[in-house]
């Protein structure tokens, strides 16, 4: 069993309102030395897979088709091996 | 400066009607080996900091204020320091 860790952020040419507006409401709250603040998704899956490349080839997949939108956004995956206990 | 990367996840007890949702229409899609999806949110601040200690508890501490819940959401913060080129 494998877990995959995605990390799915906007391309740093579109604008991020959400961000903005966290921002500035971290600003209000006295945090000034933060620059700048943007948002993405983080999506976590256990995959059945034989292996890490196989795990790694369905976790992009799966970001392809239905997780990220591959126009706007862009994604990271990394797999990490469940240990049984 | 400094990057600080931080996932947002919802504590394990806590339903995730989102990734449930997620993971129906995966399986729609025919990625029947995935046996689970769980969602959270992932953000980005931009810290002007001293030291990458400095830049850690700032960026925990607008977690604490701001950008968590910390009754049903778990955070991770991870720090890099940011090369001016």
């Amino acid at each position: 069993m494998y877990k995959a860790k995605i990390t799915i952020t906007l391309r740093s040419s579109i604008l991020d309102p959400q961000g903005k507006a966290t921002h500035h409401a971290l600003g209000e709250l006295g945090f000034k030395s933060i620059q700048s603040v943007r948002i993405g998704k983080f999506v976590e899956l256990e995959i059945d897979a034989a292996s890490n490349s196989e795990a790694a080839s369905l976790a992009e997949n799966a970001c392809k088709e239905l997780l990220a939108n591959s126009v706007m956004e862009d994604y990271q995956v990394e797999i990490q091996e469940l240990v049984v206990r």
